[in-house]
């Protein structure tokens, strides 16, 4: 049965995030999580919560949050924007500085979210392919555009780009917003961050949801001169007035205070991934050279599909796309050195 | 100074929430939340936490939350949506439904948010006129529509609307989705819910931020047959995969447990109202029948402005909208009695 109603429902392909799996035993390797507990100033501020003041709306500025990140970044007041996770802010900036007829630019792999943004609200876009080597080649966004948003390191292949190559992209494309996505940059990518100064079409987009093991609590946010803010911050304020709920806005600024857990575990993950790296190739993996908390490897001569399946029997979840150009390629989150063992035991038992 | 890019960014006039004052001594009136606690449940859940797990993504479906409305309201499993607060989820309903030519319908004056998304989401609107005593007159909504959007209780007005009228608006669209927004329902407005299995082309929407004291916390939700409920995950998933936090999800279902306290505190509330319109009554105040948790009241020969500034420099925030039909009023929180004489004083000393 078709209903005159169906006609005007808007026409969508959801993006497909990695499975949560809720049982037991279950190593998640496939949502690039933080295999490391919250800083210890989380778990205080958290037990200090009020619940009482939940009955309140909370600050729909969550400025307690917003200066804490200025304050962190040595940025002004009205350089940040937060929201529920780099997703929503993401979202928000398409629908904010994507409103042109020429299409947009990022690559044909990257984030698979993008192409789902720009189809939700409806922004024609094109996709330059990565170089052989899965490389951003910054020559190709040196066209008429609408706008561009690279991932910086990319996902899911992991690799980072200098930042004298996104700085040749942003230079060239003064007449729209260019849109660094950071979401892994701690890790060991190289950030845009110092180019605020100069380029004022430059929009870096971050989480919290990776490097502050702070998923759950859905924290993003963007940085970039106050013209790019206060845009923002208008059409989220055309939309809904109180994203940020009164939990989320005090551990996030409690998060920012404890600035040596969080290099440390920084320090650890980076150290697990080296190791890793170095254990899958003895097993015959070709793995790139990741800037980020996740591997993207592959071993010749056996399916990306395969593996994965394989590994989900034995309860270790990492993720797999269908891309033409990567579905020999497996993406696994980098987890403690206890759950890299569970992966390797599994692959040898595997393959 | 111009640039190009400013011209690819969205317009909007933004919505105007009412303020969120930070300092002591206020007695706070002006957004309609909830003076009394939390439920005694939400306590016990939020100590109950595991911070240890934010670092992991929120169930992407907030099962619990949404197992435990289909469950309360004695639904079918995939007939309820959440959101990050009523506003998210009545904002995604604006564009997942809303895409005809046609314009939508809602009142004149009404939540003073739906222009703003029709706006946002360049959606055409027109707005029939409440009658003289702010009435919503079923026949307006019989003209040629592309949706209809109707709060009930509607606000700032506060009045309710017989559940026959709305039926005769929901049957007389079934080529539109109808959404009644019943954010103020609990506090006595009668329900459209019992239709729901009549008439596949409604939608409700309800808010825990005032009659279930979590403002804070931002959580709202959608009920509707399946198919609706699935048009809006799918666009909800084409935005942001992940809007609940975890922390939202596990209260937001512990709430629903503590129905005696739920009950009791709705009770008091309305208790309140019907003292507090006594005694504006006796300073001469004209108050509309409230069958929500405010008062919409006016003191004829003084214009609402003028109450609204003297009353601020007493600490106390009501709300005043400049709408040509409504100036002359305020919308005034039911708070605690205590509240409620502090008001009354203040009231006393500036008349």
């Amino acid at each position: 049965m078709t209903n005159k109603w169906e006609d005007n429902i808007r026409k969508v392909t959801p993006y497909v995030p990695g499975e949560q799996p809720q049982g037991t035993g279950i190593i998640k390797l496939n949502t690039n999580e933080n295999p490391y507990p919250p800083s210890p100033g989380v778990y205080e501020t958290f037990q200090e919560l009020d619940v009482t003041r939940f009955a309140l709306y909370p600050d729909p500025s969550a400025t307690e949050l917003v200066r804490g990140l200025e304050t962190y970044y040595g940025l002004e007041e009205g350089q940040v924007f937060v929201g529920v996770g780099s997703d929503d802010v993401l979202s928000l900036a398409f629908l904010t500085f994507f409103n042109s007829d020429k299409p947009i630019l990022f690559p044909d792999v990257t984030y698979s979210f993008y192409p789902v943004w720009a189809d939700v609200y409806r922004i024609p876009y094109e996709c330059p392919a990565l170089d052989e080597d899965f490389r951003i080649r910054a020559e190709d966004y040196k066209k008429e555009n609408g706008g561009i948003v690279i991932a910086n390191p990319n996902a899911p292949t992991s690799l980072g780009m200098k930042r004298s190559e996104l700085e040749e992209i942003i230079r060239s494309n003064p007449d729209v917003i260019v849109i660094i996505d950071e979401a892994y940059v701690d890790f060991g990518g190289e950030t845009v961050l110092p180019l605020l100064d100069t380029y004022e079409n430059l929009l870096v987009v971050r989480t919290y949801s990776k490097s502050r093991s702070l998923a759950g609590m859905r924290i993003g946010f963007a940085m970039g001169n106050r013209r790019l803010i206060q845009a923002m911050t208008d059409v989220k304020e055309s939309i809904n007035s109180y994203t940020m709920t009164t939990a989320s806005i005090r551990i996030g600024a409690a998060s920012l205070r404890d600035e040596d857990y969080f290099q440390e575990r920084l320090k650890q993950v980076v150290a697990t991934r080296k190791w890793t790296k170095a254990e899958l190739e003895k097993r015959g993996f070709e793995v790139l050279d990741s800037r980020t908390n996740f591997l993207f490897a592959k071993k010749p001569g056996v399916s990306g599909q395969e593996i994965f399946e394989k590994l989900r029997r034995e309860k270790i979840f990492v993720r797999h796309f269908n891309g033409e150009r990567i579905k020999d390629y497996l993406r696994i989150t980098v987890g403690t050195d206890e759950q890299m063992i569970s992966l390797f035991d599994a692959l040898d038992k595997i393959l």
